[in-house]
């Protein structure tokens, strides 16, 4: 096989996808962000995490294709002009849009913190399209107090999900300290219109596939909800759903249900 | 709520599952080897990490009941009769089968050490009868030098992932350095009488649902399997599907595309 040519595939990295930002277009940059969002061709400078990057992983030179998007906005190419010590150039057209988001409401009982940063990478990158980090009985207190819990660390973890899924458009994510209150509250109108689920390794419905409306799935700790806060859930409507015998770690859970149910 | 009384169901720990080894059996132990493979009670002493985990993780205390398979055995439980400081006793009796395996042969390149690690896991906790780590263009020739491949590291992944996922049969686990005399000389047979399927980024047919035959699921690096690689798994029959426009990271895939054919 060596005697045929390196495929085309290598041109464009075909994981990644390089974020922009508001902080992108400087000031003096009306003429870009104007051709940016009209979906024409505009120049952008990246310094810092996406130089490194491009330079590092992506052994980018001058000519290569790679995939951008803009925060929040479209997604498109960028052509490398000029790779410098400081900076990258790049010479971007953002004329699609990006892949829709699962209508899928995640309600997930607070993981430890390093399951919770790959959880929100993973939601981020799966399309989740609102994730609600609940309390419940079997959480440790100590995880409400974890540095991954500040708004800049769940932000990175978020785009870093973004970039691996070639998303533009950050999750929405909230935090509920008392689960009680939230539920009387505010889990009826969040609900609203949606199909409810509540996956439980105690439950024997089998997780029902492919569904296509909008769907609300609460996912408890590894240990599981416990049996008041089952029956709080299923006051609210909430269906239990299991994915078989094997108790699963949060993150192959998360996966596993948006497989089945996506 | 507060007036209602703790769960019954936090006294049993419902995730881990206590592994019982040959080495537990100790030379005098025939009696004890003879009742757990009939199904009787009989009596086990635990040292170093399993005592540990059962008094500082389960904070197991006598008359605590934990779930206990053998390893390539049955399950059931075992009540802790005491606790030392350097061992735990547990009366047990394992009288039921461990969850039946999923009919899935996964054939994956070699993800970086650390993927690997959490995909040996999932893999064991999953359920996955066998896995095949392959070579591809896109595996950077360091990871074949990884410690994680020594056979006692993959085993030790793959107990960890056994004891989440309730499940006492290892998984089969196979390493291929060489793609192309592997799919000439060994592919189809292992895959005879199975459903091919190939994971591609690329690939426009969506991921089949609840297959209830056989499988053998090939699954790329993250920047997916060059062209000719493609090619080469297409002249076996492999069915090219896919999970959306969204690359997912190694381990995200594994679960999303087992909680679909599952």
């Amino acid at each position: 096989m060596a005697s045929r040519p390196r495929p085309d595939r290598g041109r464009l990295h075909p994981v990644n996808l390089i974020l922009l930002f508001d902080e992108d277009f400087n000031e003096h940059d009306d003429a870009a962000r104007r051709a940016c969002d009209a979906g024409e061709e505009f120049k952008v400078e990246l310094r810092g995490r996406r130089l490194d990057h491009a330079r590092d992983v992506l052994r980018a030179t001058p000519g290569r294709e790679l995939l951008v998007g803009r925060l929040g906005g479209r997604v498109g190419r960028g052509v490398v002009v000029s790779i410098e010590p400081a900076k990258l150039v790049l010479r971007v057209r953002l004329d699609a849009e990006p892949p829709p988001k699962l209508p899928l409401t995640l309600l997930l009982s607070l993981p430890r913190p390093k399951t919770l940063r790959r959880v929100l990478q993973a939601v981020a990158t799966m399309g989740v399209a609102r994730l609600v980090l609940l309390n419940s009985w079997r959480v440790e207190k100590s995880f409400w107090k974890s540095p991954a819990l500040a708004p800049a660390a769940l932000r990175a973890e978020l785009l870093l999900g973004l970039e691996q899924g070639r998303d533009t458009v950050l999750p929405q994510v909230d935090t509920k300290r008392l689960l009680v209150p939230f539920a009387r509250r505010e889990l009826d109108p969040l609900a609203a219109g949606t199909r409810r689920l509540l996956a439980d390794p105690g439950a024997t419905t089998p997780c029902p596939r492919a569904l296509a409306g909008p769907i609300t799935l609460a996912l408890g700790p590894e240990g599981g909800f416990i049996d008041r806060e089952l029956d709080l859930f299923a006051r609210h409507a909430f269906e239990p759903i299991t994915l078989g015998p094997r108790p699963l770690r949060v993150e192959q859970a998360v996966a596993a249900l948006i497989g089945r149910i996506g």
